[in-house]
């Protein structure tokens, strides 16, 4: 599909195959129904899209998006403010939040440690975690980062900054310690035991936790 | 996915995935991924759309989408002017050139006769298509439009329109009567017999064609 018949389509086309998984049929197919939207709704589309990159804010405590300086969840005084959990990107506070079980607040690492893209703690935001964290107040950190070799790497690495932190606090007076817990990992609700990966089966037997009725 | 937390990050899924097969949680990645793109470049996505809608013009003689008044391929001088491909919309002229099969002329009609969608021929592209076989000139109509039920409606209208334009004509002179023909239907290419569905086979076999070497 290379011959289009008008640049204006095929500039179109090439910005809407852009996109991750948009490959050329699929731009082509939604240029050409946007095009069919009056002009009114084209401007809503386009608009949307550009305001949301200049306007659009990050909270200067969790660093996930929002609309004004502090987000809804920092400000919020329902929430639990003695517990960080500590995420990948916006979309976990979100899937998070789904939920409905969690009620403390969040921090946004906006990535985790991958040497292989070239992404290290320097890029992320491990330092302003930690000085949440330094003063008293917290009681704990959940580190709900991707179960993957990345993920942890930075879990590790985060836990060796807290642990530090800890030891500083100890050469002080009586101050609690805080805890760090990961999330659970093991065979995902409504999997069959047979299909589960032998990795995650085994972490599920290592990691048994006591049957409560 | 209810919970955005901005307005603005959520008026940009709503919008994303007002495209047709674009889920809200596609959307909400695909627009987290534009977030994470350059001023410049989110400028550019928009602005490509937007100038599409604004700009763009369709031809007025074949309808296709184009940046001139009369598209390249209604202007190319190497093209047969005597054959017209009538086509439903912009994706077929497209389908049909890269096959490098056809060198004429395309009429597309902007949709097809389909009474459950309130789409009737008066919404389409017939009577400009009449206009333009009427003078001499063409001497073939393919029509090119889906193996649907619509799309043989379709046919079957331009098909008795044109056939009235022949009666007036002949009670003129002597004009060579125009060759009206449709894409051919069968087993598709690379398919097998037993996994073609009966109605495609059965037609394959009533309008078998003789076998040349």
């Amino acid at each position: 599909m290379n011959n289009y018949p008008s640049i204006l389509l095929s500039d179109a086309v090439e910005q809407m195959a852009s996109l991750p998984g948009v490959g050329r049929k699929t731009a082509l197919r939604l240029v050409l129904h946007l095009l069919r939207q009056s002009g009114r709704d084209v401007e809503a589309f386009a608009g949307a899209m550009l305001r949301l990159k200049q306007e659009v804010k990050y909270c200067k405590v969790c660093h996930t998006i929002s609309d004004q300086e502090v987000c809804s969840i920092c400000q919020s005084h329902s929430r639990d403010k003695q517990t960080i959990c500590v995420v990948e990107n916006v979309q976990d506070v979100m899937s998070i939040e789904n939920t409905g079980q969690y009620n403390g607040l969040y921090h946004v690492l906006g990535g985790i440690i991958s040497p292989m893209d070239g992404v290290g703690p320097a890029q992320l935001e491990i330092d302003s975690l930690v000085a949440r964290i330094a003063p008293e107040g917290i009681k704990e950190v959940i580190l709900a980062l991707p179960t993957t070799m990345e993920g942890d790497t930075t879990n590790f690495y985060i836990y060796k900054k807290l642990q530090n932190l800890q030891m500083d606090k100890d050469n002080q007076a009586d101050i609690a310690p805080i805890k760090i817990s990961q999330i659970a990992r093991g065979v995902a609700i409504g999997n069959e035991i047979e299909y589960t990966d032998e990795i995650t089966l085994g972490r599920s037997i290592v990691n048994r936790i006591e049957f409560k009725v």
